[in-house]
């Protein structure tokens, strides 16, 4: 389906994020959740990320699913904040390719100023994901409380 | 990856919850991510969703990415609920197979008692997600503030 022809069936409750929109958000917050096509079907996956030039970097185990992707893979990108009481929030969809990253001058930046993962143990794997398509919404629902 | 490798790289930061602790998650929340491989790639959309025999059930629009479900698709399904300052939360995945609802008795109770979709517009196309696997795992940072 054409991004077009999503946009075009947003409803009143649901407006449109701008691409400035969605990479402030995407640069204000820390947790979101990787979805990968795995060989045993579809995985979403919570990680601690980083905007980090205009990419989506990550660490992880290479040990772990997410070290499949160390090679250039399809993947998407979930950032949401949603009230089920208030019936209100926002959410953004990175669409783009994850890879392994391996320039020394990044590497190094990524280590001192980069993700900070919670899970202990090793994570020396740098997993960034260059966005093809960041789209965003907002819905308020017609019969909030 | 087998469920049992993933487990024992639990760390310390990490606990497993019980099957039971996941059914009660999704039981209590509203609000998840579909996560599917479609031709593009892979997708992550959140839904309204009722936890409803022990199946995941949302409405979507026929016409939408997700009316692709209606034929039996492996998907992922997440619900979390993560405090990015106090990096704490839990999150849950259901790993199964998604379907058209097509018994009639279902549907009609569905239509009385099942998930409220917040976006308005012809959403009459009901998607259960059967788990093959339900587990999830709660997460306190060692360095939480």
């Amino acid at each position: 389906m054409s991004e077009v022809t999503e946009k075009r069936r947003l409803t009143s409750n649901f407006a449109e994020l701008s691409r400035s929109e969605c990479e402030k958000l995407l640069a204000e917050h820390s947790v979101g959740r990787v979805g990968l096509s795995a060989p045993t079907g579809p995985q979403i996956l919570p990680v601690t990320y980083a905007y980090y030039g205009q990419t989506v970097v990550f660490r992880t185990s290479p040990y772990g699913v997410l070290s499949s992707l160390e090679r250039h893979t399809r993947v998407a990108f979930e950032i949401d904040d949603i009230d089920e009481e208030r019936k209100s929030g926002w959410s953004v969809l990175v669409l783009g390719s994850a890879e392994r990253v391996t320039q020394q001058y990044t590497l190094s930046t990524l280590w001192k100023e980069g993700p900070v993962p919670w899970a202990s143990g090793t994570r020396n794997l740098f997993i960034a994901i260059t966005p093809d398509s960041i789209t965003g919404r907002s819905v308020r629902a017609p019969f909030a409380d």
